[in-house]
């Protein structure tokens, strides 16, 4: 078993295009020998947001503080603490910080594709 | 996509044996059309706590909010909001809550076993 404190962890700034002030940290992956599925933390800082995209593999999201907007089917919804989202295969989504303070969320992928 | 809020959900009681005032409920299951792995919201009381076993599927935990403590090799160790946790396949463990304020943690576990 292992035990992990994300504030001590290595973060990642996602600087690919489209994505401004986000931060990624790899919670548990192969590393731990987890080898079905990977948990990430992102964190956004306000007016943050990830790059609107999509790809193969499904995204489980919960919402673990503050407050964003998800673009879901063409348009923005309202997402906050609390929330989970289901993101399957080849939907495209993004995330963006609307709030005051850091909006951070727990994404699981399976794995075998990247895992930050 | 879709988009949940946990205060919105079914919340099912553990009664079985050795837990006590534990809540939990599916976040993100098969119906939601989740193939690969299985995202779930515990929630313990204060003094509340999920029974002592082990099983043949891993756990990776995220502590979304309270403190609480988690049985690791014969001994208790302080978790709390932030935290994550692997725990790896027939490793045996328990959560209990220590705070004053419930004690609430995501779950992901594969698909094919119990969602909850």
């Amino acid at each position: 078993m292992e035990i992990i404190d994300y504030k001590k962890l290595r973060t990642k700034r996602l600087d690919s295009e489209g994505a401004k002030d986000v931060i990624g940290r790899l919670l548990i992956g192969k590393e731990n020998g987890a080898s079905n599925f990977v948990m990430r933390l992102f964190e956004l800082a306000p007016g943050g947001y990830t790059p609107r995209h999509s790809h193969e593999w499904e995204h489980e999201v919960f919402i673990h503080s503050g407050e964003g907007e998800i673009f879901k089917e063409a348009e923005w919804v309202p997402v906050s603490e609390g929330n989970a989202v289901f993101i399957p295969s080849q939907e495209e989504h993004q995330f963006k910080n609307t709030g005051t303070e850091p909006f951070l969320f727990v994404c699981v992928i399976p794995s075998g594709v990247p895992e930050l």
